[in-house]
């Protein structure tokens, strides 16, 4: 772990947790040096992280490939995500909310809810933990994102 | 038209929503025949259908490949999906209710909505106008498809 990780003492979160979660921001990371919109997503299953993926709009012209869409897609299919966590850098969207419940699974981590606030409260509804981490990483990825391509993020969460 | 098409008469839809339709049949027919799972969908916009698709978790060992979203991958970026209405042979799920919603999509017409209840009520809770066509061929298709591979459809349902 270098300084930039979350601090798990800090967060709440185990060193698993921390270690999936630096899955899901480095596809974010990834993403953005290939000139995609930087969110990015894990999936874990017993603290050990099995799929990982990066939203695919601009790099496949595909939009529903979401970070959390594109980890659950690379991690192809599966008897059952109840005993899952999903990590991603930003609150999910209605899309990849709807997916988290139908997908049944019990447990988010997300990176920050400033720049975008998602549908945690449909998550919680739902019976699905959530947990917020509030990464200033992740803050400072999407809202410099936001500020450089204002057009492309709008077409992303549709506006 | 064949005799076997939704009788717009019965149905209140209009002719261009009875062809657009039968293009989601079409495809779940496609899915079928290719030994997956009979869903599909389509996606007009001004009465013109642009873009089809089937559930691709067979085909492609794809487990967010729904025919809803399979159609919405194939349609590619778009601006808006604000003029657009979404044709579905069944009831979407939490996935596709979600991504209707995230994408804007102001009108949804399922074929029925009896082998699966999906999400009808949170798409109208979200301001989405969902008419459901209740066709014979749906139910009949999805019931042989259920009874027949119970194990797949638990799948595809996350049950």
């Amino acid at each position: 772990m270098t300084h930039e990780q979350i601090d798990s003492a800090v967060s709440g979160l185990d060193g698993a947790d921390v270690a999936a979660f630096e899955a899901a921001y480095q596809a974010a990371q990834k993403s953005l040096a290939e000139g995609g919109i930087p969110i990015g997503a894990a999936i874990a299953r017993g603290g050990e992280v099995f799929a990982s993926g990066h939203n695919e709009r601009v790099q496949n012209a595909d939009p529903i490939a979401h970070g959390e869409m594109s980890a659950l897609r690379a991690a192809g299919r599966q008897k059952t995500y109840r005993d899952t966590t999903l990590y991603t850098t930003l609150a999910p969207c209605a899309m990849c909310t709807g997916t988290i419940i139908q997908f049944k699974i019990p447990r988010v981590v997300v990176g920050e809810a400033r720049t975008f606030d998602g549908e945690l409260d449909l998550l919680r509804s739902r019976g699905v933990e959530v947990v917020v981490v509030d990464d200033q990483r992740c803050v400072d990825m999407m809202a410099a994102f936001q500020d450089k391509h204002p057009e492309l993020w709008a077409e992303d969460i549709a506006e």
